[in-house]
């Protein structure tokens, strides 16, 4: 229990995708795009009508498109990996260190592809696209809510998949993602195997394991005890806010680590002169960063999205398979990074991932990131990783 | 993610202290007592009147009165740490295994001392005498729900030492305790050290960290959702029951650990054909079994209890000084137990707590606890340390 400096909260926004970089001078302006299907069948066979999701690109597509790479995002992100919307914007999106001219996802040479998920968290955000409960049903006019339709991380893909072959992309040269991510970038190489040549998998796993279901159910408890959830029926009236913050608030602990919070906060309190043993109301200063960032968080997400996350991330299996069988139908070169201090998807998953991709005779190479921060080590954390990513995708 | 045996809920149990022993046909019969003080004076310097704790104690006191060993409880624990108050007892109390005649902890030759601590989480249970905000405030004559004052670990410590000093007890030749039990036993040692001669502390740290003050918020934050929690007024009505079941699923989970999540419960669903992609409603077994487990327990335990032994878990620091200061208090021979796969107090804190007694002189020894169940491996899990723990109370 060493040093106590007090950092700033930057870190506990981080899962808030677009808080996390850093300004650069040559940023890029990116266009927020929509993507709609007249209608989507998801993989359990029920329809959903005008189903749109948002998308945006970085670099060039080359004439016989085969120098594609689709970026699929985490739990509580959007398809803002790189750029600005705008150059006054306060940050770029949470991969800009990794993607741009010159990166290791090189826009010179690479068109990016992101796009935002059904049911993705940030309804709130202006620049988001997507379907999901707090859409509205064509057939009623009025928002799904718990009615929609249960969706997979596969019916993301199928969705990403009808958006690259909407740009006449045949092969994508590769997908990655990081977390909920990497889930979708296993699902891609499983199930459309012919169209991923590369695939980059990023403090995720071959499935979502026991612990993954139960600790995922523990960060919804709080929506579902909240009276303002209503069954999934809040949309005109008051959210249920409080439940949501209390939700990402375990979300941010859990995606972060004990290192982290000791060299951010150390045992500070909240305010000088108000000390945590006076009041029952008086904080510690990780209490109290952890409260606002999730508050300010809660205010632009959905709680019922959050909710259908939590199912998606519960029933992934990739390719549907049992038992990681479903990594058996992976053809693409493997990148898989993983950090030993992640409390979301451990070490020891990501391990017998590795081995069932080896011995279904996959090329895997793998390597540990290194950083304080557990789970988002593989969000903030990969630059000295960046040559690693760079080299893989030019296999 | 290799096997999927399905075993019982046991262990989701086994925080519930009473549930995680074993039967033995040779059982000792303990007997619950309740220890009063007409007033206790917190640390803070507020006046509680008429402050009841129960006790028990297994082995008999020599004339000397120098073979007494105190043991302190868990977060969610009572005084029942050995034996059973009747022979048609489910089970014996938590620690069963390592207290009795010729066990480690043996009654052949020592004294054992245990006690409820002050806000006892468990106020539902007919055998736990504790003295909380679900208390009546003899002032008012109704409960004191949240004007209960916040009490420490220091405080529990002072309770408890009234108590053996009540007995005649000057000196105890022990004083152990897992998890909260060993934060008690730290500050026992400290703040009483011509009192202590061994200290015994397992899964345990010389001081709550920052991340265990962030996750204990975590656990309390459904209680205060619910809105039944009602400010802490909810006694002679509903009480906040949905709030306090998954506040005690938070601590279920953590307490244990993925190797745990997966040889018991692996990705089965919780009832044969309701797959949990057919329906929001549909959940896996390990859902189901913390759901049921937390529920039954948070039928007999206190919302506002839990929430006083939160804020007492946070502030707690051994013997109130800063950076592990108070650890230089301390004068007993120590033993401390740890286990790698700990998520409540991880191993990182322990050895800072070993090497800061290890610079102030103090005579420590330490060992790891094997086993699949994480923190929990320091409740149920030391029968391969009883003969250590055994050989350190001889020396």
């Amino acid at each position: 229990m060493p040093s106590r400096s007090l950092k700033t909260i930057t870190l506990v926004a981080c899962l808030f995708s677009a808080l996390c970089g850093v300004t650069h001078a040559d940023d890029m302006i990116v266009e927020k795009k929509t993507f709609e299907m007249p209608s989507y069948t998801t993989q359990s066979g029920k329809t959903i009508k005008q189903v749109k999701v948002g998308w945006e690109a970085y670099g060039t597509l080359n004439a016989d498109k085969s120098n594609a790479i689709l970026v699929n995002h985490f739990f509580s992100g959007t398809s803002h990996a790189a750029g600005k919307y705008a150059a006054s914007d306060k940050a770029p999106g949470y991969w800009d260190y990794l993607i741009g001219p010159g990166k290791a996802i090189d826009t010179n040479k690479y068109y990016v592809i992101a796009s935002d998920t059904l049911v993705n968290l940030n309804t709130g955000d202006p620049r988001v696209v997507t379907t999901g409960p707090a859409s509205i049903n064509p057939d009623t006019g009025k928002p799904y809510a718990m009615s929609f339709p249960l969706v997979t991380i596969g019916d993301f893909v199928n969705v990403q998949k009808a958006l690259v072959e909407s740009l006449g992309i045949k092969k994508l040269h590769a997908v990655m993602g990081a977390s909920m991510g990497g889930l979708q970038s296993y699902d891609w190489a499983a199930n459309h195997p012919e169209m991923v040549e590369r695939l980059v998998a990023v403090i995720s796993a071959g499935e979502a394991d026991p612990w993954l279901i139960a600790w995922v159910n523990v960060w919804a408890a709080p929506i579902l005890v909240d009276p303002k959830w209503n069954g999934g029926d809040y949309y005109g009236k008051e959210p249920p806010l409080q439940g949501l913050t209390q939700a990402l608030k375990i979300v941010s602990l859990q995606a972060n680590h004990w290192l982290w919070a000791e060299k951010s906060f150390g045992r500070a309190w909240a305010e000088e002169g108000k000390d945590p043993n006076a009041a029952y109301g008086n904080k510690y200063k990780i209490e109290a960063a952890l409260e606002a960032g999730s508050a300010a968080r809660a205010a632009v997400s959905d709680a019922n999205h959050f909710l259908y996350l939590v199912k998606a991330n519960q029933t992934f299996a990739t390719g549907n398979g049992a038992n990681l069988d479903g990594l058996k139908k992976i053809k693409a070169k493997t990148l898989i990074l993983y950090t030993p201090t992640d409390q979301v998807f451990p070490q020891d998953w990501v391990k017998s991932t590795i081995e069932a991709l080896k011995s279904s005779g996959t090329s895997v190479e793998s390597a540990e990131i290194i950083g304080n921060l557990g789970h988002l080590n593989g969000v903030v954390g990969l630059q000295a990783l960046a040559p690693r990513i760079g080299e893989f995708l030019a296999k």
